[in-house]
């Protein structure tokens, strides 16, 4: 079944009104979990709204507050998020670091004490669409073993590298293992294997096999030691930043909620899109793999499924839909 | 047969200060020749030199170029490098961004028309020193097949980020190939194959025999779908902000010269270095695999390597070697 952005929008900000958050908070939180679901991001959109609800529920998102500038050294800015919903801090944060750009060519807030935001692209995105290249990063609970280990100790901690374009942006929204959790689970219950193998079995061999992945919960790093480099990385820039939780500390705690997050922009209104553009028809002059598919830029496929869904209907669970209509 | 750092420095010096490069630039790449070396990183230490040699006497090199400023916006800044020496040119632009950051919390210089940078950790380390998070990057020759293609059209193009530690920087420097050409030569010349799968086969195989990987010139990216977007948005970046060669530009010209090249820089006076430290140590709290081998932060065996190498002396290629002290 099919509902319109509109309808579903509409519905998830009724919900949040009725969970006490403020109109404007309403009507952001609402408009990203409805734009994640039109751009085909069910895991952070229609599908993980009941969770969120959830969250909500059991206190650990605070409804009522407010993200704090607590600190600042020129272009850089460092906040306290007080917990509030994570995609209400994080698209303020990248507002402001969008504003310190415009004004100083470069901007950058670390946010601590916050949020899920979600779908980590969405601030990508909102930094093109204001002619900003934005780069932003979250870490999360530990999810993945370190390189040469086998407990988790590292976090999923995506990167996000977006740069704005007129006949679309690119968005690069990579998360630090070969597979998430959700798409394990996603390959396990259409009963299929992975293309490339994203994990260990129990004999501690590579395996193709999401069951035993997800039993395991070795999961791989891109890039084996690589990826989890990146990872720890990304987790030492987002916490010393903000002066915030890291990963093992989220971890602790049992529930990933009070994240460390980094919003950097770079004014781009200066940059000549046709290197970009020359960049992407070079790399798609290769030949194709068995002379087949398809070779496509970061965000290309987002942009194709937001046209389609736009016009003809975002495509919905209806168990879940009917779920969402009944909160 | 091992050299001390004063004499491969002293070796280099005399070499560069012969073909007329002037006294400070003559010292100051014979300085990152003679780090890179004793770092272990002879590919882009003695190893290479004879190559960079070659290169300055082909005139790839504008030996007498210095780097200009030729535009600027609010902490960000636009280079020519005029083909100067890349070492040069990217401790220059790397001293620049500190500056800026320094004054301004943060600060970017973007460069085009620069030379190859050899061991791209090398102004990590630099801002490391200096108290300032570092990110660079470059780009490079196509030498890696886009994600679905046959065909060479992306560069390794590395990423580095350095975090400034007391006890040693956290220096992540990473190619965007899962090896690059050296490494499988590296491996192919000891008779060994590789760890994991590190490109195809002439049957479009995954495999981990480096000798089938060079000959079908089809290497793997990182994580795969993901590293070749991250090599597309990181050639992106680097030419879009320098108005600098792609790598598809730099490739037709047939040499690797005239590349692109980012530094960024934040400050980082004022961040709590326990929290590195909390989440190295949590990193390394994981049970090993098989129960042996170590879990290690990135940079952490450049500096073992390098205190190694400072007290007894750095191992070298006697051939090579001898073949520097003819020059």
């Amino acid at each position: 079944m099919k509902v319109s952005f509109e309808e579903l929008q509409a519905q998830f900000e009724r919900v949040l009104l009725k969970l006490n958050f403020a109109a404007e908070k309403a009507a952001l939180c609402a408009r990203i979990f409805a734009e994640n679901s039109r751009d085909g991001v069910y895991s952070h959109g229609l599908n993980r709204f009941p969770v969120f609800v959830q969250m909500v529920r059991d206190g650990l998102i605070a409804v009522d507050a407010e993200p704090e500038r607590v600190a600042q050294n020129g272009v850089t800015e460092q906040w306290d998020g007080h917990l509030a919903p994570g995609m209400y801090t994080a698209t303020k944060a990248m507002e402001r670091a969008i504003a310190l750009a415009k004004e100083n060519g470069m901007g950058c807030v670390a946010v601590r004490n916050t949020n899920h935001w979600m779908r980590a692209g969405t601030y990508g995105w909102q930094a093109a669409d204001a002619g900003c290249i934005g780069i932003c990063s979250t870490n999360t609970i530990a999810n993945m073993p370190p390189w040469g280990g086998t407990d988790p100790r590292l976090g999923n901690n995506p990167l996000v590298i977006a740069i704005p374009r007129k006949e679309g942006h690119i968005v690069l929204d990579m998360a630090m293992s070969q597979f998430s959790y959700g798409k394990l689970q996603e390959y396990e219950l259409k009963g299929k294997e992975l293309p490339v193998a994203g994990g260990y079995d129990e004999h501690g061999q590579l395996t193709i096999d999401p069951t035993q992945i997800r039993k395991t919960k070795r999961t791989l790093p891109i890039g084996f030691w690589k990826g989890s480099g990146l990872s720890l990385v990304l987790d030492v820039l987002v916490a010393s930043l903000s002066d915030g939780r890291t990963t093992g500390e989220i971890t602790v705690t049992g529930s990933e909620a009070g994240v460390s997050q980094l919003f950097l922009c770079i004014n781009a209104n200066h940059i000549d899109e046709s290197i970009s553009g020359r960049i992407i028809q070079y790399t798609k002059s290769s030949g194709l793999l068995d002379g087949e598919g398809e070779i496509r830029y970061p965000g290309e496929s987002s942009l194709a499924t937001r046209r389609r869904n736009a016009e003809g209907g975002i495509p919905v669970n209806e168990h879940i839909w009917q779920q969402v209509l009944a909160l």
